[in-house]
């Protein structure tokens, strides 16, 4: 039986490993012991305790494991997953770290490791559906629609943050790079909205962030862009707060004391966009995608809409990540992806049979994706 | 000649001192030397400078003069109020302090003092036409509705702030007191808005804020309610501020430091309700009241709308409170208000001819109120 060390026990790390454990030797590496206890005292899975912080501590841990998890929060994914490639170990990234993957592609072909990044929603199934689209067909356009949102809408944000708020912001005020017509374009956050009508949800905002992430540059298609779904009224009020200077990074004095706006912002909003226990979430995602297959003009449509799993608790922001990465995680132990060095998901996609097999994969974790084809 | 001193040439007082100079000797004290400059050399006004929260050089300043405008911020206003009722001098107060002037009266009774509070718009001319009506009919009703605006609207709070944020916001989160069949009801700010057409503004929106004052004491009127009118759209942005807690006073802890998001949010919105230089704006007021008069059924309405004064670059907020200010002023210097002790502005508007001669006085500065009566 293939052994699996997950880092971290975090909403998402903790359903993987529940995931995983039914087939496989897992074991869970956590800094809090509230988080080991829940997954040690209810399933076969072992838990160490340690601080993940610690590259030391992370190269001993791995040694002897087949494949590693990084599930660590973002701001710690970029030197877990360094520590981990230098062990010599496969490993599956879902940290979202914001550092350049491809400066650890050379330490990942000299250890000979392969090495997944980004392997959740978007990104992650999105780029795996565009890149395999990518090698079937010429891409003349693509836009890819997401959003986490609460089933209760509660004015005024009618929002619920799935991580944390400052993350959430930093999408709201980077600026939100797309293709068009062949070019890097750079537009505000929030521009271009516009109402979209998704079935079950009914009508949704969608408007630019910066969500391309590696398929900026791993794809040669012309045009290329990234919304992000809210529901009507969100984006409105999140630009009174961003142009009033709420979101603004840089200090400035109130009585002596130097604040950054944006810190007492995420402060107030991590309240306003707290997930009540329990609380019902869905997770939305429409790719409409065209161009030429077969010397014929052809266009597809992916529908994906996946809700909370009440009864065994589990999110569906963790459900949709994690069982995206437990898929792509089984791809590797089975030997379908034997690609070393940096992987971005748009590679898994592309390559041999893998789309089928994560596609059924997720379609028996209950996630399925509703595909259309168009014809002109 | 009689000789009023004003203190506090900011800009209302400034207004006040340079309309009252022509008929009077006019004496201005203030703290900043550009303040008095401005007046000294372009109109024969003698200027002091001063500190006014010292109680001591405000008795030595006003011993000389008939009559003292206290023109000061609002937080200074209670304190040289009773400095100058202690030296004995009459005074009109448009500080708009927020203590109890009532805690003054036996002080100005036993001074033989003339002291009117609050003699602006609002309060001010709104409670010297509802004193006026209160002595000729009897009130079942009445509601004022009332506001400063910018002239051009810009998104999201098409406002500009004519005082200190803070004093607008603590408007926008001081529960309202209303009268309610003979009762005091307080309702939170920012409720019951409702849309409003007002000729020649087009719609506004009004909604409850706390400014019955001493209305609520003076009167004997089983209904009573004031509100704020704004431009459609920026109460609601208001309201999202409010209830995310941007307007919270207690403090919040940010990496290790104590902030009032209050304080945060006032310093931002400076920067946004600031007027730019010789930004037109208007005031705009609309009172109604009802009940019966000779054993009949009428209703009034009196509207007041007034503008920049663009030539003389003065603006609406310092032309409508100050020519209240100095029509009042002239009502004592000319013997027509005797009243001793504290005073509201009901009491003049019920006072001999005292709102014949205010309205006259109003109308002379070009401030016009529009008045109709209904009948059953």
């Amino acid at each position: 039986m293939n052994s699996i060390i997950v880092l971290g026990a975090g909403m998402v790390g903790r359903t993987i490993a529940i995931d995983l454990h039914s087939r496989f030797d897992v074991t869970v590496v956590d800094i809090n012991h509230k988080h080991l206890e829940i997954l040690s005292k209810n399933y076969s899975i072992k838990t160490v305790h340690g601080n993940l912080s610690s590259e030391e501590f992370i190269k001993k841990i791995v040694k002897n494991y087949d494949l590693v998890i990084d599930a660590v929060p973002g701001f710690m994914g970029f030197n877990t997953l360094k520590a981990v490639i230098e062990s010599g170990k496969n490993i599956v990234d879902i940290s979202f770290f914001s550092e350049e993957p491809s400066e650890l592609e050379e330490l990942a072909i000299q250890k000979n490791v392969i090495a997944i990044i980004d392997c959740g929603v978007a990104p992650g199934l999105s780029n795996i559906i565009i890149g395999y689209h990518n090698k079937i067909m010429k891409i003349n356009s693509f836009e890819i629609l997401v959003g986490g949102l609460p089933v209760k809408r509660t004015l005024p944000f009618q929002y619920k943050a799935p991580f944390s708020p400052v993350d959430v912001i930093e999408e709201y005020i980077r600026p939100a790079r797309l293709v068009e017509n062949g070019k890097i374009v750079t537009k505000p956050a929030l521009t271009d909205a516009e109402l979209i009508n998704i079935d079950p949800v009914g009508t949704l905002e969608a408007f630019n962030t910066d969500g391309l992430r590696t398929l900026l540059h791993t794809m040669k298609i012309p045009n290329m862009k990234e919304k992000t779904l809210r529901y009507p009224g969100h984006r409105e009020y999140i630009k009174v707060l961003k142009d009033t200077g709420f979101f603004d990074q840089n200090s400035i004095e109130i009585n002596g004391v130097q604040i950054k706006p944006i810190e007492l912002s995420s402060k107030l909003l991590f309240n306003e966009w707290k997930l009540e226990n329990d609380e019902q979430e869905f997770t939305v995602m429409r790719i409409v995608l065209e161009g030429e297959e077969n010397d014929q003009y052809k266009k597809y449509e992916y529908i994906l809409f996946d809700k909370s799993d009440e009864k065994n608790k589990i999110s569906s922001m963790a459900r949709t990540t994690g069982f995206t990465c437990t898929a792509v995680a089984k791809l590797i132990l089975f030997k379908h992806y034997l690609s070393k060095g940096i992987s971005y998901p748009e590679f898994i996609g592309a390559y041999n049979n893998c789309f089928d097999l994560l596609i059924k994969d997720l379609k028996e974790h209950n996630i399925s994706i509703n595909k259309k084809v168009f014809y002109q």
